[in-house]
């Protein structure tokens, strides 16, 4: 029987994400039997919630199209996650009243481990609540954090934007570092896990090369160590780059930049790990230095993504729409690297249940043993997640946009909350 | 009768001043009778104040051809700048001394308005030192404030990194804005003039589009008008993108950032324009807010920079050679818009006298009467100046660069201080 399709972008965007939005709306129009409508949440689960649902069907063909040049969540994504049934049963009992009003058959779940959670969870529950539903999770996240599968879309982007720029500024610190900065450090996302600033030593084609010192959050900061390599990098080649994770931890388990703010200013927002390595390096070794925070721009930057995470982030929407018609509930389409000797990779289904909630964290086997480094067995991870660029459309010499239409569907029930 | 030349880079460097610099090799290379080798300063002017040569002739033809796509200084660049004459004759007879020792008759200086008062002096004074030469300054700065030319090579690629970046980055912000962040700031370079900031507005496709609020260093910032424009901004459209120069003031004609170091903290590093508003914004409106310093990454984004700007790079070392060879002594090629339809440029020689230590700011009739944005005379001087992608070779996923060779030329004088 013929079912309508809820499509919903959570937590933080990436560059890639709309790629699988298309990737679903398309895929869907294959299985005209099973699947009428897909519906987008407006900003995510709350467009469900609030009975905000997009018609996509309403969207040209060359918007759809377009999405896979657009970065950032094109129907609005959200940081809300949902509680437990236990504790909040009133938020499910909507998303299905939503859902039945709307027969909605297939609620695809597009984010990192919370929204693996939450569709695990509606999988679980639906038939209680009195209606059935096929739930997929459907994964993304810069965060690189997921559990099962080799890599999340999103993040090789990131990975490659961060190793052309920390190669990029280091070619730049280096015809200045005789009579100017040099120290250059780069700030990169990363709250928990330090896939993003490992990702940074792709941008080495020499042992010499930058970055020289990579600063993860499965290691804990040690300041002394830290200053002593700096210095020995500059006495040696004239100029040390230093990749800092925003999650970098001192030894009372406390951020470096909260840390910092707390001891001496109280400004909480005027942090960032990068402003207080250089006020370190200033004080401590009175070197010139500069830094950056890349912040959104990274995960944003679809003008350099990877073709690779590309390819993954339209597959796993292909799949996801696959396994919903043959009914494959509380599941999530995963990368799987093959065993060549060259890069490949698959997608296969894996259970909501061994991901939800789980936080993958960069391998011990990844960090050299200073903890300021990466391995090559690390290298040969990250490597062919960068490989190709993303093709791009520009207008006057900036991406192409294509205005969407986002029109909704008409409400059929009281307002919530 | 045939000589060597010297070219040195100064100052900051670009992503695309490397072109620059082949093409002053390679059109080198076209008159034989006139030029035998380029040799290139080791850091700048201080390579030849120490007589550190690099020779270029050691290079291979395929290293040459590779600096297009390089960014950074491949000779090293310094932030040194000559005393007059008067305060330290001594500087200028050993640069005469090591130009006499290698035969050197052409002097190409590529630089901002320093470098430009360099060759313009070493181009007055050389005769009576007893050693004529031809002194070319060729443009270069991303600050765009040079004097008599249309625009700076390096600038257009910064101000297409600027652009894309604001557009990426505001569409990320749009996906969060009804959950999360609202606020959005991008600090940008420009300590005196606006221009680079003032290149974010080509990321406007329609009237509401980012960036909604510019702070400019040629307006005065004003608090209280600047956060009722942000919160104007966020209710009207939930979220408000603002783009800021570095070198903005407050009435006191104080930077910002260091306003607040010095008001409250003392640390004079941990300053930034970007979290210094950020700080504001949370204080004052409470709202979410993120903010990213681009620093360095935007003046070497090489993998995005303007074919415009690429050839206007290219074209300024080519004319600085034949301008030389013509004996045209103290000059400088300049970029000169053409008064057509479409856009169109050409090369002029201009007098250094014309151009040295004179800063050039942004219009005031391209700033809109708020003084946050950018007029319609301003967007059509911005827009054909990031025109095209440059193109760029990739191996691994990064931009390949080739190894250069850096061979000095053997010392003939005694070492330098």
């Amino acid at each position: 029987m013929k079912k309508n399709a809820f499509y919903a972008q959570s937590g933080g965007v990436t560059s890639v994400i709309n790629a699988t939005a298309a990737a679903v709306i398309q895929e869907a129009k294959k299985f005209p039997n099973q699947i009428n409508k897909v519906y987008a949440g407006q900003n995510g689960i709350l467009g469900a919630l609030r009975e905000n649902l997009i018609d996509t069907s309403k969207e040209s063909k060359k918007l759809i199209e377009s999405l896979y040049y657009r970065p950032g969540g094109v129907f609005g994504s959200c940081r809300y996650k949902l509680k437990s049934f236990e504790e909040n049963a009133k938020e499910y009992k909507r998303l299905i009243e939503v859902f039945k009003a709307h027969d909605i058959g297939f609620f695809f779940y597009n984010g990192g481990n919370d929204s693996a959670d939450t569709a695990y969870k509606v999988s679980q529950i639906s038939k209680n609540l009195g209606y059935d539903i096929t739930c997929i999770a459907i994964p993304k996240t810069v965060d690189n954090d997921l559990a099962v599968t080799d890599t999340c879309p999103g993040f090789g982007s990131v990975a490659k934007y961060v190793a052309i720029s920390t190669q990029e500024a280091s070619l730049d610190v280096q015809s200045m570092m005789e009579s100017s900065t040099k120290v250059f450090i780069l700030e990169v996302m990363g709250r928990h896990a330090g896939w993003i600033a490992g990702s940074s030593s792709l941008a080495k084609q020499n042992n010499s090369d930058a970055p020289h010192i990579i600063l993860l959050p499965e290691i804990t900061f040690n300041q002394t160590a830290f200053l002593k390599k700096v210095k020995e990098t500059v006495t040696k080649l004239g100029y040390c780059v230093v990749v800092a994770s925003e999650g970098i931890k001192n030894n009372k388990n406390k951020f470096l930049a909260e840390a910092d703010t707390k001891d001496a200013f109280g400004h909480a927002q005027l942090g960032g790990v990068a402003p207080f390595l250089a006020n370190l390096i200033s004080q401590k070794l009175k070197l010139k230095n500069h830094w950056a925070v890349a912040d959104y721009l990274q995960r944003s930057a679809r003008h350099i993504s990877s073709k690779v995470d590309l390819e993954h982030a339209e597959a796993v929407g292909r799949y996801a729409v696959r396994y919903a018609v043959k009914g494959m509930n509380g599941v999530m389409p995963v990368i799987k690297r093959k065993k060549t000797s060259k890069y490949s990779w698959e997608i296969v289904p894996a259970k909501l249940s061994k991901i939800a909630n789980i936080e993958k964290k960069l391998p011990k086997s990844f960090i050299t043993k200073d903890g300021f480094g990466i391995t090559k067995k690390g290298i040969d991870y990250f490597s062919p997640l960068i490989q190709g660029e993303g093709p791009i459309d520009y207008k006057n010499g900036i991406p192409k946009l294509e205005k969407p239409n986002l029109i909704l569907a008409k409400k059929k029930l009281p307002n919530w909350k």
